[in-house]
């Protein structure tokens, strides 16, 4: 059997990617080896790429994990896909030892690796991953709008843990790329959905989507609220914007006993009107990524026209230009979800 | 008919009562006149001697909401009571027409009465009040003990949202008596509970009702819950403290999932770890007083000995002796929970 290759894209740190054909390694007892189609860029990666998490990624790793494929070949005792499969891999593996995974949460495992971040990832042609980690697709699903189902997975485990009931009143804080598809997901799911976002790009494309959207540094988002609910508030609140404004905005628009999730990762400790959770009996949900069940729904919201693949995928580049795609993702105002083209690079 | 005499003690403003005989008001229609027998002094009562208070509740206030008593005659209409029943009110007087209200959550309605601080209380042999307040006591309870309801179902409100499950690990942070009594009612309930305080007296009361605890100035919090439940963290945390060091505490010691509930009032907005919450999916719960069901389970509680209404009850005042027992309450380093015994005063 000759050599297969395999184009990768690896982070050399800087700002920089370096594009080579390496020689494909065969799948280990319990993988399945993937051919890649799409991967899209995630604003981990664009952490990645800023030299922020160089600790973590060293400078030989291959990025990516929202991606869609197709089972290559599959290693010693994989019983669950077969070569030809379309997939998309959940990117956790996680050690199923630790208090974590004894509890049956095991996608927060106290000793989770994250594909794509702490082992190589999708920005290859061919890549090895636990067969655990598979998600067979529809065969009807297109494979640029699958690439969008880990970011929609992310907006599904987000509404699930809200527990939304149809018609209550959400609103989004912060109209990026999860916020637009938390948004998507929420009103998939009943709920009567206002975008707040201060980037006019961002709130065009909202609206565009079909949503009420406000911009907080013009209007009075809490007295927008109030109106709309019939001084009730919100029922649920997203918290996506990472800022301590959008951290005051959550407990000032909540209603009481509304459920605020925690989408942002706030690097610092904002100050949180504690006061309001008490006097609201507010309840703060804080949600990471997902867990089986909100991949096979993101599936299934993507394959009904639920989630706006066409307008939330906004580029598509080839692998070769993977490094000028993150700086026109990073630069532009405009750009939603930039997707790679990973097969028919070689 | 002659006109009943009613003893009452009036606030008057900065740290001083006046106890005086009053005429008794017939019961409107609707409500229903208790004669009181016991009051405790609450922690809220405590603010309203300090003046902390006074444009809520202005100069002339009787307080007091704590309270046990039997119904001495009920206005027109009144069908739930009839005298010489022991009863205990649930002191919350809602519109029914806001949106709380409207959603089922009338104990945190938005323009909520608390009686005894927005109308008069307790601190009276003749109380009036709504009779869709009253909770009817089995006959078999101490009057004293049912002085205890009111705040022990605060607890019982409190171990209700955070969901306990028996043989789950729990931290109480802050020893008072709002937090002994959480703690009681979450063993009560099955909880493997540690209280965090830094008073050595009150250590030394929730260790003679039979609690573990740790003076987290003395030795370091984290690493004993860390080692007290196999690595995992706390399943269930109450915040009672109200301080900065108990909210950066809370989310140090929670396990995966973990359900905070904020029991302490912050005036100030404490900083809180909001990656924690998003890392281990924490969720943090407002809760404030009780609804109807909690009353039940509390009376239930304190009559099964659930609670250890004995030691809880440091001290007993006559109301004659108001002033002298809010006093003596400010100042004890050991004082858990004084009451006022106003029947037989007159």
């Amino acid at each position: 059997m000759t050599a297969q290759t395999n184009t990768a894209a690896h982070y050399r740190g800087d700002k920089s990617f370096v594009v080579e054909t390496i020689e494909a390694k065969a799948p280990a007892a319990g993988e399945a080896q993937i051919r890649i189609a799409y991967c899209g860029i995630c604003g981990t990666d664009m952490h990645v790429f800023h030299g922020n998490m160089d600790a973590r990624v060293g400078l030989n790793r291959i990025v990516g994990h929202e991606m869609s494929g197709t089972v290559e070949a599959v290693g010693d005792g994989v019983t669950n896909v077969v070569p030809g499969q379309k997939i998309s891999v959940r990117p956790l593996d996680h050690c199923g030892d630790c208090p974590a995974c004894h509890a049956g949460h095991n996608h927060i495992c106290h000793n989770l690796k994250f594909l794509g971040l702490d082992t190589d990832g999708a920005m290859q042609e061919l890549w090895n991953v636990p067969a655990h980690t598979l998600h067979v697709l529809p065969d009807t699903l297109r494979m640029d709008h699958a690439a969008l189902i880990e970011p929609v997975a992310v907006a599904c485990h987000d509404v699930r843990l809200s527990e939304l009931s149809e018609g209550e009143n959400v609103v989004v804080i912060g109209g990026g790329p999860i916020g637009i598809l938390v948004a998507m997901v929420a009103r998939d799911a009943g709920g009567n959905v206002l975008i707040s976002e201060v980037n006019e790009a961002r709130l065009a494309i909202a609206q565009t989507l079909g949503f009420d959207t406000v911009n907080p540094a013009k209007a009075d988002l809490a007295d927008l609220v109030i109106s709309r609910t019939g001084a009730k508030g919100a029922d649920v609140v997203f918290e996506v914007s990472g800022t301590q404004l959008g951290v005051d905005a959550m407990t000032e628009i909540a209603a009481c006993r509304a459920r605020i999730v925690m989408v942002a990762i706030h690097a610092q400790k904002p100050q949180i009107d504690l006061f309001r959770f008490f006097w609201r009996e507010l309840k703060l949900i804080g949600a990471r990524v997902y867990e089986a069940g909100d991949y096979e729904k993101a599936i299934s919201v993507i394959a009904s026209g639920g989630v706006d693949a066409d307008t939330i995928i906004t580029d598509v580049a080839p692998l070769a230009d993977i490094e000028k795609a993150f700086v026109a993702l990073d630069t532009s105002p405009t750009a939603m979800k930039s997707l790679i083209k990973v097969g028919g690079n070689a």
